[in-house]
Parts: C-alpha cells; sequence; structure tokens
C-alpha cells in the first residue's frame, strides 16, 4: 500500500503528515536505498546517516508538519548547509564549514524536509567531473553539472533534489538520467549561499518525481508564485529545433517526434516555431559571456591557488583573457536585443516543445556533451523543465524539454502537466 | 611630508610598498582616528584593534605588495568575512560567523588590503537604520545602507570602503556624507557572500578619497576591466533633471548648476538631457520590484522570526502581499522595453551629469529621504559616481552624480576624473 520505491513527493508528505508513515520509515527507505547503491552510483559527497537517524528518532509527540513534511532532499554541492561541508568539488573549499543554510535550503527545512545530504557537483559548477555515473548504465555520465541530484533521484536516493544551471547543469542531467526537472525563470529563486559562476544566468532549481513534485517546490521557493491556472483543453504548443536539430541522434529525434504526435493525437494544438536567423548567435554569445562572468567569478581562488584549478576551468581563464570588453558588450547587446523579439514568438503558446538534449548520455564519466538546446533559452532567463520520455524499448532516457515564457511560470507547469499526462498514457 | 589625514589611496600604498611609510605607521594612523570618533560616530559594529596590531606587527621582512599594499578598508556588515560576524544589523543573525570571505574581500585582501572591520548596515540594507551618524553634523543622518562606510570615510577611519546598493544606498551616503563612490554596471562584480536584497538591482560599490582611487578598486575587483581611456579634452556631457526635479532643494540645485556653469566656462561640452515621458513610471517601477524581490529574499526569516523584523521590512511585507504577480512582470518588462532607448540617449556623450540626492543630510537619524535620483538609473543597471562638490561656505555636502552607459565604467570614471579636476580647480 506505502510503496516507498516510486511514491511521489506529494503522497509522501500526506502520508507523513497523516501519521500513516512515520518520518523515520521514510528516512530508512532512502537511507537503504543509499547504503545499497551509492557505493556504484556515488552520487553523494557527504551524507551522516546517524545524525539522520538520531534526528528522525526525536520523539515530537505529533507527525511532522509543512508541505514537504519528512521528504529527504538531496542538495548539490554548491549550496551552502550549516550541517556540512560545502565543497565545490575543488580541493581549494575542503575545509569549508558554512556557518548557516543558503536560502533555499532554509525554505526546505521550515517546509517539513530533511537535507538527506550533499550531492556530487563538478568543480564550481563548471565542467571538472566528479565520481558519480550514471543508474541506467555505470559505464555513462549522468551529466553534469548537477550529476549527484540527477543520478540520486534516477537511483531512488530521495524524492526531491536541488541543482542549479548556467548553461545546461540542470536540465542536462535530467535528460540523461530520466528525471524530472524544473529551472524557473531568471531572478525568481533567491541565490544567496550559491557560489555564483556567471551571474548573469545562475538559476536555482530541483528535480522531482512528476510535474506535481515540481509544483510543490515551486509553492515553496517561490513565495507569491501565482496558483496554476485551471486546466485547460486543449493546450497550445509551440515545437522548435532551432538551428542545431542537425546535431540531434536519429532515435532521440525520432522520440520527440513521436511525442508531438502524441500530444496531437490527444487533441492539442502543436505549430512548428522557427527562430529568426539572428538566433544562431545566441549559442556563442552565451558561450562567450559564460567565459567572461566565470573567470571574474573564480578569479580570488585562480590568483591564490592556480595550480588547484582543473584543466577546464583554466581553458576557461585562457578563452575569457582573450575576449575584448567590446566582445562581451556586444553579445550582452545582442541578447537584450533579442528577447522582445522571443517573447512575441511565444505569445501564442502555452509552452515550447523541443529536445533537452541532441543524444542520450554518453558513454565515459569524464565528458558531458553539449547543453546547446538549453543554453539557448537560459541566455534569456526563460523557465524550462524536462520530462522523461518513456522508451518501449528501454533504451536509455531521453528528455523533453518545455520552455515557457519568462515569469510565466504557473503557465509551464500547466502544461507540463498536460504534456506528461499524456506521454504516460500513451505509453501506456 | 606623510599627512595620513588626506592621503588618497594611490598615495599611501606607494609608500607603504616602497618602504617609505610602515604598515604599521599606516594601521595606528587610522586606529587612532576610529578610537578618538567612533564613540561618537557609530561606523563600526565590529573592530578588533588587538587582532589589527599583532598582524600588522608580524615581521614579514619586506614592505607589503600589492596594488592596496597597506590600505586599511572598511567593509559593510552585509559582506561575510571570515574574521568577523556578519550580522546586517538584524538580531536573527547576532550569532553568524561566516567560514569565509566574501568574493570581494578575498580580492582586497589579495591585492594588500587590511580589513579594518564591520561597518553598520540598515537592517538587511533595508530602510530601518542603526546607531551611525553623519561626521559633518551628528544630529544628522549618513544616509542608509551603507551608512557605516560612508561616515567612516567622512570621519577618516580608513580610505577605502565597501557599500552596496539596490536602490540608493552606496550613492546616498556618499552624497550626504561628502565622500567619493562608485557603483560598477550591473553583474561585474561577483556579488558572492553578499546577502541579496533585490537580485535585479543589487550592486556592489565602494567609496574612496578621490576618482583615482576608485579607479584603484576598480582594477582590483573587476579583472580585465579596460585601461581607462587617454584624457581627451573636451569632454561630452549629459545634464539630465528627471522628472523629480521639483523635489530637489533650492540650495542643491543652485550648487549643481553652478557645476555645470564651471565645466562649461573649462570648455567641457554640457547638453541638457530630458527624459522621454515614458520615463515616470520608472521610481514607481523600481520600488515595486524592490518590494516583490525584498519578500522573496527575506522569505525565510520572515517565516522563523517575523517578530524580529523592524516596522519597515514589515511595511515592505505587506506591499509585496498586495502587488499581483502581473504587476511585477508588467514593471519589468517596462524596464527592459526602456533601456535600449536610454543607451541611444546615452549615446552621444562620456557622461550624464545629475543630482545624486535632492537635498543634503535631513536631520535625525531614523529616516534617510528619498533615493529616487539614483535609482531612476539602478533600474537599468548603469554605473554611477559621487562627487562631492566643495560647498565655500562650509555647508553640508552636495553630491555631482555622474552615470555612465551599460559596462562603459571605464568611460564614466575617466569622466569622473575631468569633472573632478574642474571642480576643484574651481574652488580653489
Amino acid at each position: 500500500m506505502y510503496n516507498l520505491y516510486h511514491a511521489h513527493a506529494t503522497r509522501l508528505s500526506q502520508w507523513v503528515r497523516s501519521g500513516a508513515v512515520s518520518e523515520e520509515t521514510v528516512l530508512e527507505h532512502f537511507l537503504g536505498c543509499v547504503e545499497r547503491l551509492d557505493p556504484t552510483i556515488q552520487a553523494f559527497v557527504s551524507i551522516d546517516p546517524d545524525a539522520l537517524r538520531a534526528r528522525a528518532r526525536q520523539p515530537t509527540g505529533a507527525p511532522a508538519k509543512g508541505p514537504l513534511a519528512g521528504i529527504p532532499v538531496g542538495v548539490k554541492d554548491n549550496y551552502d548547509t550549516a550541517d556540512h561541508p560545502t565543497r565545490f568539488y575543488s580541493p581549494i573549499h575542503d575545509d569549508n564549514r558554512p556557518s548557516r543554510d543558503a536560502h533555499v535550503v532554509s525554505l526546505l527545512r521550515q517546509a517539513g524536509a530533511v537535507i538527506m545530504g550533499k550531492t556530487h557537483t563538478t568543480e564550481f559548477a563548471y565542467m571538472h567531473t566528479g565520481p558519480t555515473c550514471n543508474p541506467h548504465d555505470p559505464r555513462r555520465t549522468p551529466g553534469s553539472s548537477s550529476a549527484g541530484s540527477a543520478a540520486g533521484m534516477a537511483a531512488g536516493f530521495f524524492p526531491i533534489a536541488l541543482g542549479t544551471q548556467t548553461a545546461g547543469s540542470l536540465i542536462k542531467p535530467a535528460s540523461y538520467c530520466g528525471v524530472y526537472a524544473f529551472k524557473p525563470s531568471y531572478g525568481l529563486v533567491s541565490l544567496e549561499g550559491v557560489k555564483p559562476l556567471a551571474p548573469s544566468f545562475d538559476t536555482a532549481g530541483w528535480y522531482g518525481r512528476s510535474v506535481s513534485d515540481l509544483s510543490l517546490v515551486a509553492e515553496v521557493l517561490i513565495p507569491g508564485l501565482p496558483a496554476r491556472p485551471p486546466a485547460s483543453q486543449p493546450c497550445s504548443f509551440g515545437f522548435c529545433r532551432t538551428a542545431r536539430w542537425d546535431q540531434v541522434d536519429h532515435d532521440v529525434a525520432h522520440a520527440l517526434e513521436a511525442a508531438v504526435e502524441a500530444l496531437r493525437a490527444a487533441g492539442h494544438h502543436v505549430a512548428e516555431v522557427v527562430l529568426p536567423e539572428a538566433f544562431a548567435s545566441v549559442f556563442d554569445d552565451h558561450q562567450l559571456i559564460n567565459d567572461c562572468e566565470g573567470a571574474r567569478s573564480l578569479a580570488a581562488e585562480m590568483a591564490m591557488y592556480p595550480d588547484a584549478m582543473s584543466r577546464e576551468v583554466q581553458a576557461m581563464f585562457t578563452r575569457a583573457r582573450q575576449i575584448r570588453w567590446e566582445q562581451e558588450s556586444a553579445a550582452k547587446t545582442r541578447l537584450v536585443a533579442l528577447a522582445p523579439v522571443l517573447q512575441a514568438l511565444f505569445k501564442p503558446f502555452d509552452a515550447v516543445l523541443g529536445a533537452s538534449c541532441g543524444i542520450v548520455a554518453p558513454l565515459g564519466l569524464e565528458a558531458t556533451g553539449p547543453s546547446d538546446f538549453i543554453k539557448c533559452w537560459m541566455a534569456f532567463g526563460l523557465p524550462q523543465v524536462n520530462i522523461p520520455l518513456v522508451r518501449k524499448n528501454a533504451g536509455l532516457p531521453v528528455g523533453l524539454q518545455l520552455i515557457g515564457g519568462f515569469r510565466h511560470d504557473s503557465i509551464l507547469l500547466h502544461a507540463a502537466e498536460q504534456v506528461d499526462a499524456v506521454l504516460r498514457h500513451a505509453s501506456q
């Protein structure tokens, strides 16, 4: 009756609040998964089962409260936590023990969540990968940089996890590991206590076991977010291949086109959206700004400990040093000019559909593949959702991306629920 | 010969590097000022003279190095520091001792600066004022929120100090206390380790004893900032009164107009700039976004400790709760639409001149007056400089504001040096 293996956070927290399942039972279930599988997956960089058990055993006399009562949450190791080190997968910060929780971590605890521990990030949430592997095939990358949170979701270590995204760091691991993800509009969630990489793009985001789980966390972390609009049928979707569709594998393209057909068959409207040619520069402009801002954000570390920085970060600094100030200004100006054009293109739609990634998780743990289909929307701060497609032949996960209008986060989550319902139904 | 009372940081650091003046001598000079005057001014919330002296006495065998060698710096108490508590003037954070320095503090230390201590901020860098008073008249406010840093500059406690600005928090205290200030373009300086208030506007900034001092710090905190253009004569300035010029006191208006005349007399071009009527909404749009984002940033504190929040913060939450999501979206959309219009208006000029504040420092320590003339530019992330006008009758300080184009920080600092040279000359 109480199947904890697949229960969504929305359901789990109801059980805990009602007293049907104790916080301790929930915790023991997830700790069991971690103990069995994490020696292989290596999602956690820091976890303290004894402290978690001691806390859960405290006799409070009443069931836990709050919208996330008793829900274990994995926290990417670039969020400060008062009870764990925060190391950014960099030896420079081995001894860093923050004195307080990041803003988002505070809000989760207040809502009743249990912080399970810290999950592996790539170095400074950039490109140098950690030890985490993909639960669907341990020879394959989980994607970066929110690797531990996404892999831990797929391995069943927690039903909710925090990540961050600057280029493709949240949606790519979701696509490779087959989990639901939500990256809100830029600026809606305070990044207090999260180490910046490229502040023009950096955004907090999270993973869940369903679109409802993503919405549940959104209600906690975005105070004042409007209620989702009442379910309306049919939805109106754009389908946008972008200028880089030639980089999409045949299998991935086929899965996405099948999803579009399923949506149409269910009565939703799907229209092709073609971006004006000027958008072709967005991929490179995002990278250029990311390099320049990344080099500024990590300037103190680079000055003090250049030998402790990875090859990938060194390469970012090398590129940044060769970029003239006016080039960065021009890149930003182009994005500012394109934003209203994109806004007008999105206007007729509840959400725009596309690929999360052009490929499934590649073999090897060191490279994680491009983030082009994600960063072209990140450049404008648009909200994004990853919906894992069900592969009938039990192949590797493929991610369907839904992109919303700026600050249309509620509408996007509503549309994602409609899409998910159709796709789950089609797969049965 | 070595007059430490008025020496600019550029000069002081040369003396220290050359060994002409020891770091210890510099420190003792400034500690002496603090010990004599801070019981009245109350600029510092945390300072440890013994630890500073012990550090300065360490026999390094050679003079200090770096562009800020031996320069004492006051740090606003919303920047994390590894050697002081960070309290945001809120009892909620009384016990907060960060484990590491904010990004900007790290860069200052690497450049040889000596962190003197933490200076008073208003609560969460918002409106509830602390005990600091204005050195020009202790019955008057120093302005908020970077009160301690600006008052400490005016009292001679340090030649450089850090502040932050969301509405008028850096430039207003500079105007009231008569110190030089620079607020760079939005996004150029990492805010790691600084508590966010309204992330769409929050920006680090600093005070100095001259425009050269402001530039010296800019070179340290903005790696890659282009060198200032070679001195060109004459400069081309816009003079913009904005839609709220009726709120400028007669004396302040007269001082600014006299400055404009002095610039013209020195051969510079000054043309009136009139903003299109659509800009009249910017003042209120900034406030509305500030309220909404502020309430989101402080949501964790408000949920846990509502009784520990000031009346001013409570009022912000009350306003934010009454603002609909669509109103905030519309305000942001208006700013996005106006940004390119402003960019075109600024194009013919090296910088635009205006009032920093419409009034001199008002009487009383609880209210600090409006920030309209500052936040109307903050809304667009433009770089700003405050130049204190020399009042011949030894009246209270009046600030001349210079505003630059987005990311034209080097050009702005260059223009500020030209303006300052004319005004210093005119006053002799």
